[in-house]
């Protein structure tokens, strides 16, 4: 059984039958109070879901070490596709990647898998700026930890 | 002062310096338990935010009463675009209307208007369902409503 | 129809069927994000109602500014005792007042009404700290407020 | 390293050094949704970890299948007391018992460990109902479940 709130990577999740191109995962498992009225996971608790995500993953990449000095890290957007419902106590994983990078910012997926499944897919965009709020040009060890652990491509 | 909690139709909106095309809205303020750890509010607040307008608008429009009998009304996709950080005790105006409509969906466009200009703007698509889960046709008073009220376009 | 998420005083309180000696209000409505898979507000969602009437209470009675410089407020305990469920959509008011005093602290007590009944109670003791997390006496002018305006107690 | 999100039993929770009478726990781990603006763990969080927490008791005891047809369970009251707070990212290990019975509900208590510390303690008062809202009298098993794993004494 995989273990749970750990950082799992390529090797791991390909043992837990997620496919390439995901690199980065964490197990976890449906709260009551993920639920709502509908008594599925609510639909905007996979944003708290995936905000966990890209905290983990931005530290087990050392992203804030790389960033320069004093780095702030914003979001600039989000968004959800919802495929299947989750129900209570479901075991699932959920996984991320950054697909892309910009002058300043980067794009990063996520999926939910249930039993090998994908349910929720997301993304977002993650802007790097300074203390006062301007754009911070991505540093050469950021694109490259991103390209060498995700295969991310420069736009 | 324009009043909490309480439907706005485009007549209130316009006084409250919102401009066309937005339809309804809801002004509301920002609680302690919004905010997160960098001391704004969070950015999947914001779903929730949308999440509480959608069904009050959902209401408002009787778009249950006009989907036929014990419509399932669920949300396909959600995407949110931060343009400005909102801060503790704010006061803000949620606001919505439905852009466009398909066979068995709708989409709907959101903002968040703070001392009259936008902070954040969203969008949802959601789905008319039958109790098994199979897709249901939009019925010709809901798009009527939803053209009528909202300038909603059939794609 | 009384205003929502406006400080409401004694006398409003009063002209909406509170009884003495509640001393501070505010009035809210249901949200669909605070119901649970039972299709009720869930019990920790008070909480959250009773943290939000807290901070509301705390500015309009101006604690911050009486407790003197850089003053840390925490919460040392709560409890909240459950009468009955409310539901979806519902409005209620939310009041609080200040009960007692000790040396460093004050307990708060509160109340959730809907159509003028109770249907859920709840206290919590707060503690005034200086920035080294030291506790701080409370002031004079801090323990008259609480006295002339809640017939707080001196333990 | 103690396993997340796994029922911990006596003998697991003694290994990681929580003493008795604690007799039910579960490892988890602060996300960041749990923090609030004073960039700790919210006062209104921890209830919602012992939610968690007792549902996965009441499922790890069989206590549904104990408690007779179609049982409802409810929760009467709640209380927490804060000793500490607890920051971003910490390893803790939430644990229960039941402590008392009377003839339709029991108490169970709570605790909150971080690195053999404990940060948080709570209750609540949970109380057996038929479909109707009518107090049901817990069944013997249930009370001996209650006894013989928890030492839980009859009030």
């Amino acid at each position: 059984m995989i273990a749970y709130l750990t950082p799992l990577g390529p090797d791991e999740l390909r043992d837990a039958g997620i496919p390439a191109p995901w690199t980065f995962g964490m197990a976890d498992r449906v709260r009551f109070g993920d639920l709502d009225a509908l008594n599925h996971v609510n639909n905007v608790e996979y944003l708290r879901w995936y905000e966990t995500l890209r905290f983990n993953y931005l530290t087990h990449y050392s992203i804030y070490e790389l960033a320069g000095d004093d780095p702030k890290i914003v979001v600039k957007s989000v968004g959800v596709d919802y495929k299947a419902e989750v129900k209570r106590n479901t075991s699932y994983i959920n996984v991320t990647r950054t697909v892309s990078m910009r002058n300043t910012s980067w794009k990063m997926e996520y999926a939910t898998f249930v039993d090998g499944k994908i349910t929720t897919t997301g993304d977002c965009v993650a802007v790097l700026l300074n203390d006062d709020n301007s754009k911070r040009s991505l540093s050469d060890a950021l694109r490259e930890t991103l390209i060498s652990r995700d295969g991310a491509v420069q736009l």
